[in-house]
């Protein structure tokens, strides 16, 4: 069962399980348990200052020498700010900041300093995997990273981004199904007003059709089914968020973990109201109410700054109503669990599976 | 591998593969086939007139003596006119009536006894199974069919459809993912405005989950691969309509069958513009130009009566941008192929990794 797979040896882990990014939600402790039981452990690091993704580094590599990876937002060249709309939300958003007692932030575009720092922080200290979502880095990064045999992993949601990221030498693309939670890593235009929400089931097999590197499924998956079912696809491996999420060792605040394992599958939505990007979560009151104002929501990573202060506070307050969180659509299937259970317990059904 | 399925054992086949109802679509000789090949052929009779049912059951017979089902359109017993949305409707079609020269239709919203005829007419044929799409039906008619040893499919989009397709005495639910083709099955309502749309890889293992009757897995499913995935989420088996829908047999205008051979995985769009209720199909003028009257779209049967001749014109004219072309998310994996090659490749390929 787990010989001769392409990712697990390209990666020099055992088994084919990549614990997503989920930037915010991450924590040393969970990286390095996914990686000592086998799997790939990944740092977060889509929000972290770069003085934070050091000493998460530093600690990941003290608790474990496996393989693990840092996951990185690519920033957007073409972002603009559009000051009249941002004032526009400014003041639709101040009776939350009222609430809390907030000031108004200031905003800060350009996120691409931030990013080639990560990039040397990766290098300096031999992170061996970094993985991207919201695009293909620019090519004197991929080669400077490449250099340092740093194996790169990339996000598609299409047929078209995955043939994009194999274009540009990433090794391995995560073909993120519409099931999945968290941010869409959708990077390219297409022809329809709104996002092609296509599902794992349909979206993995047509991958594999159209790209030789391996190909890792993501969306919906949470258990030992869900990582068969991913290889009868074609797929190499999975990636899973929400399994982790909701994990012990996760960094998800607890009211948000709770909030998960009592909703069902009919209970997330796709929406931009928290980022200015699209990302899949529990349906509750700020959605609600900020989708009053679509199509006047500031791109990422405005919306994502001016909403920060606002969720923060409303996690410390105890209120799961005006924050994002984060889900796929398999809440059902969610476990309040040690990461390393989640893992063997996968696994030794797989083997029970095998051994029949 | 095919011993031991709860489903091909209900229902008498040999392979757990079932030809969706695809009403409009499916030809007799297309339902023998798949029966006659170890799948079960079901007849898409949504939009058939009693006569027309009855010369298919026939047809079918005389071709094949395996089993075989009848797939029926659930009446809605709330369905309404609201005759200023009707000649609103009216209004903006007038462009599309005119340019085929037809006549405004007569409006018939009352399906139950053209529903309760069709019953009669499966239980004097004595076809071993039936399925329903748009909800479940009465507990009288339930208790009828049952009566006459007829096994009975449901379909379910939530969780919640299939426990109530259990609780009612259906012996089998179809868990429809949201990649699927065609119309969307759902049939309760939820808080949202929107309908919920999971996919089948969140979908399949929370249904089977929550029933214990066999569930088959529907939505982007077109090969081996899709057929071993559902398997390994717990499913006992796969329905496909995308992938029959291009066959030979299959009784869509090869104008339809091309258009979605070429198409991609991005090109499709969920709308009820076509007959009131949602369907995913390719995205094209007639959507594009409809969805301005969004929220004004009378609901099924109506929006269906006043396009059908709209639509059946457009075909016969070779204007596949005026038509609907249902399709699922997997247009890639869409083969020009005999249903027949469909099932044996599939099989073949299954039987060959078994053996390794």
């Amino acid at each position: 069962m787990w010989n001769d797979n392409k990712l697990t040896r390209l990666l020099g882990i055992q088994y084919p399980i990549i614990q997503a990014g989920m930037a915010g939600s991450t924590t040393a402790s969970l990286v390095a348990t996914v990686s000592e039981k086998g799997g790939l452990g990944t740092i977060g690091a889509g929000y972290f200052s770069i003085d934070k993704l050091e000493s998460e580094i530093k600690a990941v590599k003290e608790k474990s020498s496996q393989p693990f990876g840092v996951n990185l937002f690519v920033p957007n060249q073409n972002a603009t700010v559009n000051p009249l709309q941002v004032d526009q939300m400014n003041e639709w958003l101040k009776p939350y900041r009222r609430a809390f007692h907030l000031e108004e932030p200031v905003v800060n575009i350009d996120e691409t300093q931030k990013f080639n720092e990560a990039v040397n922080m990766i290098i300096k200290y031999k992170v061996p995997i970094c993985s991207f979502t919201f695009g293909i880095p620019d090519a004197l990064t991929i080669k400077k990273l490449k250099e340092h045999q740093v194996i790169l992993i990339g996000t598609a949601t299409t047929v078209e981004e995955a043939i994009e990221n194999e274009k540009a030498g990433i090794d391995i693309v995560v073909a993120q199904g519409s099931e999945a939670g968290g941010h869409r890593g959708a990077f390219l235009q297409i022809g329809h007003s709104t996002e092609p929400m296509v599902g794992t089931m349909s979206l993995v097999p047509q991958i594999v059709d159209h790209v030789s590197i391996p190909v890792v499924a993501a969306g919906g998956i949470m258990d030992e089914r869900g990582l068969l079912a991913s290889l009868m696809l074609g797929a190499q491996g999975v990636q899973m968020g929400t399994a982790f999420l909701t994990s012990h060792e996760s960094g998800a605040n607890e009211l948000l973990k709770d909030t998960i394992l009592k909703s069902k599958e009919t209970d997330t939505v796709v929406t931009n109201v928290f980022s200015g990007k699209n990302a899949r979560g529990i349906n509750n009151q700020f959605v609600k109410e900020m989708n009053e104002y679509q199509g006047d929501i500031p791109d990422y990573p405005i919306q994502n700054q001016l909403t920060a202060q606002i969720r923060k506070a409303a996690v410390q307050q105890g209120e799961s109503e005006l924050t994002h969180i984060w889900s796929g659509q398999s809440p059902r299937l969610a476990e309040k669990q040690k990461a390393a259970d989640l893992i063997e317990r996968m696994v030794s059904r797989i083997n029970d599976m095998s051994n029949l």
